[in-house]
């Protein structure tokens, strides 16, 4: 598989102009902060995906993580790569400086986090998670675990999971039936966790568990959930890790992709019970899971973004190169001279800046929200869009992501159905993101029901408004005529979608996921005629980077007549409700082999 | 992975009351075939992918075929199997009698293909392909060819395959290079060609490969292709496989799914030369393979079919016993009674019924061919609606195929993405399907171009006209309203896409996809309706099966108000034309990391 390179003009493109992230800087007297010293740290970011990661990609899957004699294994070479990973410091970017962190906004994160994810989804799974274990400790932990924990997890010298999943509880947190028992000044914590992320490894010091459990007091579902700190080895009186807590991963599953990303079941307390110490309130697990959902989901979303942009790339390089027939006069074509595969190519191009242009955005309010005034309007305005956009980064984009790892497998014909092709594991690896972290069904939930009718639609509506008014600039602007006209009947959909579910509220989990989507092309094409109308100004006033900003136009009006007109489908299938689609008795699912 | 069961009363309903196959009998004087008997065949067929196909398919995702000292050794109980299904005659369905075949119709093995297919897709390839062989034999072969090979291909004693591709000539075959020299009374063949499905194993006595190669003198170009027979063991004077030919199979792919279907580098004539016989006359080797292109590719949507199924019921068995979360009540509640997961389940319900009507109804088009006088105008009509209908049928119902195996990968939640699960050897087994016997992509340049614009859109229009009867009835028939307005739309939406592409001929490339799958939601859709119709008259009539019967009005519906409704966005892509597709200069697709 190609060498992958990072995106750096389009991340510029977005960060610089879409977001201004200049004018944030200066608004908010980051006064070391701007772009150019962003494109710094991102090129170092491709250099260090380029020298660990991409390579490792392909070995991880032929090499998953295995368990030998209780412990899991990781793919040969991970260790190192990780060790420099925590060396050069990328996986405390952003992280607070009070526990070492180096303070920076989240955006830059964002942005780097689609580099690790395009260079190796599997490697980089193990920091995303650990990210969750720091807000939780951060957010809501005692003094006491913020300085026991934080300042290693945040440097990355210790890994942080997150054990929510059972087998009998899924998407269903309330039939969580781990057990935590109070002794002393900690709890022993009783019971089996699926599907656990980087639940073992021989790659940091320190493996450190969030738990999800039960205490024998707690009321029943999941308002008697608690969250406990669970470290693979106990602190010593230094701190450092000691005696191993009573733990241990018992199987690993054999998964579709993400080979070398162990997937665990985790026992605890087999023994005398596990050690842990409860994060917060008793009863409150559920409610600090959720303060860190936004995030990780938002993780999820670029992680569909980073493989896409990865997809892109390689079938770009296979048309670019891959000879088929001759033309007239007897010379080779090359199979990105065929209007089928530019058609597939150009939906790979636009649709990923589409899901990039979302999630930088998405990303960027967590900035808003934290430079804003704590309790501020600005601070809820920017807490209330994140809240609105977070299912539809995930669902959407990771959705998306099928589709057009599919298209890359494609262009490859036969050569992509054989596995050193490297595209086949893309398309492997990449099935996992619409699933886990809340499927797109609990997204689109999410979406229809918290997001958008308890508040009476009112984020809705303030989006609403804001295409309007870029639809207003499309009308002046001369050749966003196409864009104009998708964008005004997309957002008429939108429209209509928002109306009809307010009359039929009851229906609205069947039709949640078409809901869903009909967000995510909209959303994404609204922010696809801003960065046209963005690139159009550029380019009237410079030409320094015509070729790129020219490329932009035409990619923002491919988007618009190819995925904006999706929505109108999403419509149709709204309008059409849910009877028909409950009406069936479930003997009648099996009425044609019975 | 569940046991997989016959759809038998779809397979009825399809073939008793859409294709009125009796009345075909009558007609034709084909006093000892019905429905009836069709369903004794089918339940024997059943029987027989019961107990040797389901639990071998899983075998062959586990332990592939593997190359051992020069041979393929095929998984484990594959060649009993395969001797089992020599036995029971399975192979020889729709054979012509004069050399031993049933001379059943071909109606009857698309049917029972399905079933294979369904049961175990890298096992059925075998006996598909061999269909090819058998068939370029009989209709090109000289007497001799026909006595010596047809009688033991026909009776799956031999097994044949088809040599097209090489590494530098896929799609394009006028780049083939191996190399036929004549000698004495044959020819010796040299050369390598790639991607070989069953192009070697065990399993049966000799192996009867067709080549397609370039004789010394033969013009460039896909005009100077001979086909030729070269058998692994040629014959002895008794007809029977005697010494090795200058064959091998030199290398296996290892590929993302379909595991147990070796697919082979073969390599001929390393030594000597390998012993050929030509098919036909010389350089019209591309012209027989195109004679038997539309049997092999209505295969291969049929494939897709049996996939869907499959994965239908897969699914279907998953969300009626897993259980998550509790009602107020404090009862259990399955995810079937989700609304998300009834809309998925609905979606892969009727999305199959669909491509099993369109499959059926395009397969049964030969038998009328067949019953035909040739060259009669019925004969021809018959002709050019499976020409018109193979495109679609291959190309709509595999990229079908894709979106409904990954719906019930969905359904499954995390468990889906653990192989044991078997959906994910589902999706991986089905992305081949868009691939092999022409992309998907080629499929659409074939519809728009060769069955399109090629006959002024007279096909197109004959279709539109008998689309407009069913519209007459519909709007006559309670409870067709949604079909109605679906079908009506869709039409429309057709007739303006051919209008579109006969005034912009030249763009026909770079929409034609879209072309594709509007015609494959339209016929989908107008055999959905009638079927509605049909359903409908069943329901007023009789009451003996009213719980099938009241289902497939229920799905008919579903299907207008989800599937049907994707026209609109096919006609608004196509109407956007080539231009915005084509526009971007080669460099800048790479213009953001440039």
């Amino acid at each position: 598989m190609s060498v992958y390179r990072h995106p750096y003009k389009e991340a510029d493109f977005v960060i610089r102009h879409l977001l201004a992230f200049d004018d944030f800087c200066r608004d908010n007297a980051l006064d070391e902060l701007n772009s150019d010293f962003f494109q710094v740290v991102l090129t170092e970011a491709e250099k260090f995906a380029a020298k660990y990661l991409v390579e490792q990609n392909r070995q991880g899957d032929l090499q998953p993580a295995r368990l030998i004699a209780g412990k899991v294994v990781e793919t040969p070479g991970f260790a190192s790569s990780y060790r420099a990973f925590v060396e050069q410091g990328w996986s405390s970017l952003s992280a607070s400086e009070q526990y070492g962190g180096q303070g920076l906004p989240n955006i830059l994160s964002v942005a780097c986090n689609e580099i690790w994810q395009s260079a190796n989804l599997a490697f980089s799974l193990c920091p995303l998670l650990g990210q969750g274990a720091i807000t939780a400790i951060e957010r809501h932990g005692s003094r006491e675990l913020k300085q026991q924990y934080l300042k290693k997890l945040i440097s990355g010298e210790w890994t942080g999971t997150m054990n929510l999943t059972e087998a009998g509880a899924g998407s269903d947190l309330a039939a969580i039936k781990t057990r935590a028992v109070p002794e002393d000044d900690h709890y022993k914590i009783y019971g089996q966790k699926i599907f656990i992320t980087w639940g073992d490894h021989q790659m940091s010091d320190n493996i450190i568990h969030l738990v999800l459990a039960r205490l024998p007091d707690a009321p029943a579902g999941v308002k008697g959930l608690s969250l406990f700190v669970v470290p693979k080895y106990l602190l010593d009186e230094q701190g450092q890790p000691g005696i191993e807590n009573d733990l241990r991963c018992i199987s690993l599953e054999h998964k579709l992709g993400i080979h070398a990303s162990p997937t665990c079941v985790m026992s605890y307390g087999d023994e005398n019970g596990a050690i842990g110490y409860v994060i917060g309130e008793n009863n409150y697990g559920l409610h600090y899971m959720f303060s860190m959902m936004n995030h990780a989901r938002q993780g999820v979303g670029v992680q569909g973004l980073g493989v896409s942009e990865r997809a892109y790339q390689v079938a770009l390089e296979y048309a670019g190169n891959r000879v088929q027939g001759t033309d007239k006069a007897g010379n080779s074509i090359r199979i990105i001279e065929f209007g089928d595969v530019r058609r597939m190519l150009m939906l790979l191009k636009s649709a990923t800046e589409a899901m990039r242009a979302l999630c930088y955005y998405a990303g960027f309010e967590t900035d808003k929200k934290n430079a804003a005034a704590d309790n501020s309007e600005l601070a809820r305005q920017s807490a209330a869009r994140i809240d609105f956009l977070t299912p539809i980064v995930k669902g959407w984009c990771t959705e998306l992501t099928q589709e057009l790892v599919s298209l890359a497998m494609q262009i490859h014909g036969g050569a992509g159905y054989i596995e050193e092709a490297g595209v086949a594991q893309l398309v492997r690896d990449a099935r996992i993101l619409t699933i886990y972290e809340g499927t797109t069904g609990i997204q689109a939930l999410d979406l229809v029901k918290r997001k958008t009718l308890l508040d009476d639609g009112a984020q809705a509506g303030l989006l609403f408004a804001e295409i309007e008014q870029t639809l207003t600039q499309l009308e002046k602007s001369p050749g966003c005529e196409a864009m104009y006209h998708s964008l005004n009947t997309a957002l008429a959909d939108g429209r209509a979608a928002l109306n009809w579910l307010q009359v039929n509220p009851t229906q609205s989990s069947c039709v949640a996921a078409y809901y869903l989507q009909l967000w995510g092309y909209l959303t994404g094409g609204w922010l696809m005629a801003k960065s046209q109308l963005i690139a159009s100004t550029l380019l009237d006033n410079e030409s320094s980077d015509s070729d790129y900003l020219q490329a932009k136009l035409v990619t923002a009006k491919f988007y618009a007549e190819h995925f904006l007109v999706r929505t109108n489908t999403c419509l149709a299938s709204i309008e059409a409700g849910g009877d028909t689609m409950m009406s069936l008795s479930e003997q009648q699912f099996f009425s044609h082999v019975n």
